[in-house]
């Protein structure tokens, strides 16, 4: 996809040409092409990135409109995001080099939060943080569901990504209802009852009449969104954390087993994350590059003394309950009977969290609060994501391999030099499936040298995803390299066992071209209708149209 | 859209072409334009429908395949049907004259039902009855979602035009897991993850990787769906039917908002279904001529009457609450306190209603069963629906007006001569929207001398369907035309106030066409797509690409 030393020049003319055209409908701080802006935008968490030919920051939906339209006359592509923290999945990076990136950022608008239906309507530039600022100053009585993206990720990136945060409204897909995208030749289209103008039950009914759009606006190309609905949650009389750790690598399976009857059920509503030792260690501190005598992967002897100082297990678990009192009693009970025999059941609440760390500070004058003190850091941030406040500790995790992490605790990825590629298969909600998996992943990471950090996570009613890291250092000689070649070996090795990854980086756009060929002609037949050009996102999930 | 005559000539001769073709495929007893045949798929529930100019019956997705393909090449419009059973939304009508409709009722295998992650995969012909069987006789322990529309009618059918039915899983689509369809070139789309042979996820996530597809094949007209995943319910352990009454009209509002709370928490899962007197009555009789004294509507008077000899009143309301005991006590609780002061909330379960039916048998010799025995008659097929079987009785409604309605009880409405226009409006589930609604409804039933039978249901967490019937009598003179001009007058008016009908039937179609015209653009433009001759059910929900 590199173009040819004459062909850039071309592509550097149409930029310029269109760059004056944008400047004079965005104003001269509505585009850049300043060097330090592009190198910011071609920074990675993964191995390599391509290199952005501007920037430009649309404020209103209109806007949008006349960048499409303008990108169009010149034949530039777009690629829009949101606020660009889609770590481990591409970042801010376009999927092409000299892409115009149509920075969303300045969109930030919440136009609408309703109490009653229990719904806010936001544009892409509002962040995990403003929304649930906004949420609290106001006193709505609402919660929102939130990513492990961070505070400053963006609500409606996540969204169109299809990514998932941890309460019961975890798809958020699932709680998105009416969107506004604009299409590559400028023309807006309100799916669902929104292209009535007068309807009533756009953000509260998704699917409108006649045939549901919005699927095909998410992880695609096929215009850029500017608005959805977003289904919040009303805050519960009782909210209890519970969590459960089980110390065989083959308990998962027992675990998954014993677990899916209630959530097939509905008994168990919210997401259950189930991690390893290595995604606790991760998520929490960084590489014990000492103890490992400087070697990685972490040798075994030293996994299981750092495990046993930490009071880890093979498998730690969290999710949570919440409703009505007698809803929560009766659901906490069914859950502690599920996984009897296998693991312990803990439950932790608003209530107890306080009176603990109120221990912790009198415990503290007499020495004794550590290990109730590092258990309380370990648990409180999958606590609080729980109840849909974004929270800045998991973007620690990254960190994991870096020689020289930052001092201080999170922060962005990039700045800290991480490298991260994320892998997500899916499977049914079986034991086995967890065991095939595990059998099939462990010795590639083991072979590339990476820790296999990694999470089982009960998705849906009758799924699971397993989310793997690819952590590396990108100032470590080499490491970038053997980090994509490990991400290649894994993602190709689970694809030919029928585990499909469910969201994917540049890298894997391309692996996820196999199957029917008749599927992939049919996503460009529709790309073709509307984005003749493939302007926007070029090869995003679609496959670019002059390979077709 | 009358072609002239001598394009109807040209018709038949590609009709009569085309035959021959499909012939050679699908066998000699695949394909008919015998007059009964022909005059049995133009017979309606409303009052005018197209004739179709032959009909097909495939039995393979190959042979769809080339259904599609022959049709192509002679330019003949399809009109698939799954059974042909939709009724008050077009039943087994094409939206055009002289398409060659595509009955998929052979096409009814059971590809696959899965126990331990509860779900099926079935082809277009499975009607409710054949799966609720299947699910029976192999003991499966697994509760299907059925719609109203009697144990004859199609599941995929209903999905696809994305019905409801009345358990848990009463939104079919949102449970709709893995589609096959079939495109106007022949060509075969998997969705989600099953485009990839090997894939593990295929019926248990339904997204896959890239744009999610399964929406634009729902109300419209993209391709033909011949095989679909579906997600099924495991028996709870226990079950609770609930029911209330109230009063007065205005009582409706009241209703809504007291329950609305306790659908968005959760608590509530199922539809809730809140019918007036009419639905009641229309559901389990006929139109009371004599009391009438042969007059229609119904005077207020003979309406109060029968409204008290009945036990009726304004509004009755019925849905179910399942799961473990204790999550059933604490949701009974919380529903019993958010009535109060409003209804009286009773709870049926199987225990009680064998009881009780006992007791009608007991009381029966004593001459004292009759008004329990009808309190249950009229109860029992709610209470079947939201256990998920798949009940007959729904099916006398359409008799309502019928002057000799026929000897026995629920029969194919297509049969008995039963008029029926479905509307459907979606409004925010609040009180004051029931209100807004009925007023601006009321008047226009009184205009054209109808009773405005009437259901709100709460179909999901924060959005609000009323049924409305126009049920009247296809043998009455005049009375056909006066029920499609209250039809669109009701649904002119609805849409005029931002009340739009989630579904359609022919009549309805060209209703929709109105707010942003990009959004019919758009639609048009993946039509032109995947259909570019616009030959599959043109018209259906997406406008003919000729008026575009």
């Amino acid at each position: 996809m590199q173009p040819d030393s004459s062909a850039r020049k071309e592509d550097a003319e149409a930029i310029r040409a269109a760059l004056d055209e944008w400047a004079a409908v965005l104003g001269a701080d509505g585009v850049s092409n300043a060097p330090d802006v592009l190198g910011r935008y071609s920074r990675t968490t993964q191995a390599e990135a391509p290199s952005p030919g501007c920037v430009v920051w649309p404020t209103t939906t209109e806007q949008v409109q006349s960048v499409a339209q303008i990108a169009s006359a010149h034949g530039i592509i777009l690629y829009p995001i949101s606020r660009g923290k889609n770590w481990g999945y591409g970042d801010a990076c376009a999927t092409t080099d000299g892409a115009a990136i149509v920075d969303l950022s300045r969109m930030n608008r919440i136009l609408e939060v309703n109490t009653e239906l229990a719904y806010c309507v936001i544009e892409p530039g509002v962040s995990q943080k403003e929304l649930y600022d906004y949420l609290q100053e106001n006193e709505s009585g609402l919660w929102m569901d939130a990513s492990a993206a961070g505070p400053d990720s963006s609500l409606v990136g996540n969204t169109v990504d299809r990514g998932f945060g941890h309460t019961r409204y975890g798809d958020h897909f699932l709680t998105c209802c009416g969107m506004e995208v604009v299409l590559a030749d400028g023309r807006v289209v309100r799916t669902g009852f929104g292209h009535y103008p007068n309807a009533r039950a756009t953000h509260v009914y998704r699917y409108g009449v006649g045939p549901f759009l919005d699927g095909i606006f998410c992880q695609s190309n096929l215009g850029i969104v500017t608005r959805i609905g977003l289904w919040l949650l009303p805050e519960p009389e009782s909210f209890e954390f519970f969590y459960f750790q089980a110390p065989n690598e083959d308990d998962l399976a027992t675990l998954v087993d014993r677990l899916r009857p209630l959530r097939i059920a509905g008994t168990l509503q919210t997401a259950i994350h189930i991690g390893n030792d290595f995604r606790v260690l991760a998520g929490s501190g960084r590489y014990p590059w000492e103890e490992a005598g400087h070697q990685a992967p972490l040798p075994p002897d030293t996994r299981m003394n750092l495990r046993r100082s930490k009071g880890l297990q093979a498998w730690q678990g969290s999710g949570s309950i919440s409703g009505a009192k007698g809803e929560v009693r009766a659901a906490k009970k069914l859950l502690r009977q599920a996984l009897r025999g296998v693991a312990t059941v803990r439950f932790l609440n608003d209530w107890k969290l306080e009176l603990a760390e109120r221990c912790v500070f009198t415990l503290n004058k007499v020495g004794l609060a550590k290990v109730l003190g590092r258990k309380l850091r370990v648990l409180r941030p999958n606590y609080e994501l729980l109840k849909g406040i974004p929270t800045p500790e998991p973007l620690i995790s990254p960190q994991w391999r870096l020689r020289t992490p930052p001092e201080g605790g999170p922060c962005d990825p990039l700045d800290a030099g991480c490298g991260l590629y994320w892998i997500s298969p899916v499977m049914p909600m079986l034991g086995s499936e967890t065991a095939a998996l595990r059998k099939l992943a462990e010795p590639i990471f083991a072979e590339y040298g990476f820790d296999m950090i990694v999470s089982f996570i009960l998705i849906s009613e009758r799924s699971l995803v397993a989310i793997f890291n690819v952590s590396f250092d990108q100032s470590e000689d080499g490491e970038p390299e053997r980090a994509s070649q490990c991400y290649d070996a894994l993602v190709n090795a689970m694809h030919e066992a029928g585990f499909y990854i469910y969201r994917a980086g540049l890298q894997g756009m391309e692996k996820l071209r196999t199957g029917d060929p008749e599927y992939w002609e049919v996503l460009g037949d529709i790309k073709r209708a509307l984005d003749p050009e493939d302007l926007i996102a070029r090869g995003r999930y679609i496959p670019p149209l002059d390979e077709g």
